[in-house]
């Protein structure tokens, strides 16, 4: 992806081998600024103080911290410790686990003197492999907008919630992949950015990234959707998941199910974009089985933003004593769900859907 | 209601019988401050800057106004001149109209002289008329929560949208006067509060208000009504409406039709309060006859709140050079509506319903 015109990752290694850059997600939309990281410490402190954030670039800063930490100590009691203070930073992502797995499962056998050059070779595999993962996504999503834009006459509206793009990623993004291949196919195409409420990923994240690459959007609030849909506004939606269930129920950022509801409501194709790692094979009945994270009342109690003199400030919202409740996600069931799209292609949102293309996972 | 304890209205004659008193709603709900009023000019002011807002005080506001402009000059054109000037503030209001010819209807045969006393005590009456109209909506809606507390053991949960409370009448509110009457009838209950973005009445006004009054809530972000009524913790929706057609079909602000569409797909109530002066009998098909007013991009973009220290300072929340919509209102079609609460009782969301209620208007 391009920011000011130039290509950029999220997460890349520095020419010193032996620190990382990443763009501190935190100062966004209102400045760019990299930051550098040279500990496992400072890693650690990244992920949890969401300078970085999004499922699969939470794994690959979590890979360079490890590696990091073996460039420190290669012993094993270090690897230990290290990856026990890594997957402490944010319990439940489930690719963060994912990623210090595979490191800690490749360093082990090693001997501690090859460890760190593992490491940092294998933390840089990862996000490749991350960047081929969501160009892929990308691919197959990008024939469904195609389909639209040869049906109907004007560009392609996709509605989108929260930020699942090249910022929570590595490159490209899950849910944006696609419009970022269509739009750079020459496809007219617009997107409206849900806010997102609380953390207002969507109109800090997505609408930084849709508008430094150049993708016409539009910001809206959470609650507009549905009247656009009602209206003809929306040919799609495409959103991301963080965790799905082998029924292909979803677990996204809370709103996604009203959303989705809106869609069936008026006939509005709903896709879901994932890399197969968010699918958990162990459970079916996502509004069950999944716990719901509740998060601080100061998410919605409170929102900062660039005042005119351009200084960062953050402003109550709600009455002195008026309590908040904050539930981070929402399960959008399976029934609303037109189609999931996986690196290995589109399939219906159901355990034979989600089987077909991927028969020997577990 | 009351306020710090003490028993206010939104709208009340000064003592010195030539000047009327409003709370200053754009400071809330971080500040409580009264505005006196003293010229038709100021009136017309008050509602244009929305320091009074909600339909039936924007007419109450509206008929004091009139009433002053008859005290500077009682003749027929400054009578059809403040009749404009004051119907210009808010021109899809119904209410204001609707105020606004009751009294002209009322003056115009009068002789000058006799204008402004007729004017003044006419304003009374439109005053007391909405609180007892209020009244008699919470009476009928205060039956539907009690059957609920009857069934239920725990908390009767509401959850509401935007404010059609206290704050956009007189007293009581709409969609608050049944949650009112059945906190002081001793019925156990809690409200859920959406802070209704862009504008966030509900995080400003609504849990202002109800916190005044001691009733126990929680604001929640727009995006979490779904997930609330998918695990049960909502037993019954009630919101205002702005218009509302022949055939039951809602029109009020943005973000309704989602939190109805999870009504029905969860078996969850979803009541619409409202004065029978909201109903539009001309229109049938609310989403094809309601034109839906577009607002200022800045309302989505840019948030006012109170710092730390105390200051009302406004934020910009989103990339500079993304651009925003922002769209008022919503229609929710009569199907999704469990009944409509009127100060005559509940009926169906359908033409024979409301015929029941009405059989005579027109």
């Amino acid at each position: 992806m391009r920011i000011d015109g130039k290509p950029m990752r999220t997460i890349w290694p520095h020419a010193d081998g032996r620190s990382f850059e990443v763009i501190d997600q935190t100062a966004l939309p209102h400045r760019f600024a990299v930051l550098r990281i040279d500990t496992a410490n400072a890693a650690a402190r990244a992920i949890k103080d969401m300078i970085v954030r999004g499922a699969p670039l939470i794994g690959a800063t979590a890979a360079y911290g490890l590696a990091l930490a073996m460039r420190e100590d290669a012993g094993d009691a270090a690897l230990a410790a290290a990856y026990d203070a890594l997957l402490a930073t944010r319990p439940t992502a489930v690719n963060l686990r994912w990623a210090l797995d595979d490191l800690r499962g490749a360093l082990a056998p090693l001997p501690a003197a090859q460890r760190f050059a593992a490491a940092w070779a294998r933390a840089a595999k990862i996000c490749d492999d991350d960047v081929a993962i969501c160009r892929a996504i990308g691919e197959h999503g990008l024939a469904l907008i195609r389909d639209i834009a040869r049906r109907k006459s004007g560009r392609v509206n996709v509605l989108t919630h929260c930020n699942a793009g090249w910022l929570a990623c590595v490159d490209w993004g899950t849910a944006t992949a696609p419009i970022y291949l269509a739009h750079d196919a020459g496809i007219a195409l617009h997107v409206w950015v849900d806010e997102t409420r609380p953390r207002n990923q969507g109109a800090s994240l997505t609408a930084y990234e849709l508008g430094q690459h150049g993708v016409a959007h539009t910001v809206i609030v959470d609650n507009a959707g549905g009247h656009l849909m009602q209206h003809g506004e929306v040919d799609l939606c495409i959103v991301g998941t963080d965790r799905t269930t082998a029924a292909g129920d979803v677990c996204n950022k809370i709103g996604t199910y009203l959303k989705a509801l809106a869609a069936k409501d008026n006939g509005v194709p709903f896709y879901v974009a994932l890399p197969s790692t968010t699918i958990d094979w162990t459970i079916a009945d996502g509004l069950r089985q999944i716990p719901i994270e509740q998060r601080a009342q100061a998410e919605v109690t409170r929102i900062a933003g660039k005042t005119a003199d351009g200084r960062i400030e953050t402003v109550q919202l709600t009455p002195d004593g008026s309590p908040a409740a904050n539930y981070g996600f929402d399960v959008t069931p399976a029934r609303l769900v037109t189609g999931l799209i996986t690196e290995r292609g589109v399939c219906p949102a159901s355990t034979a859907g989600l089987r077909a293309l991927f028969p020997k996972a577990a």
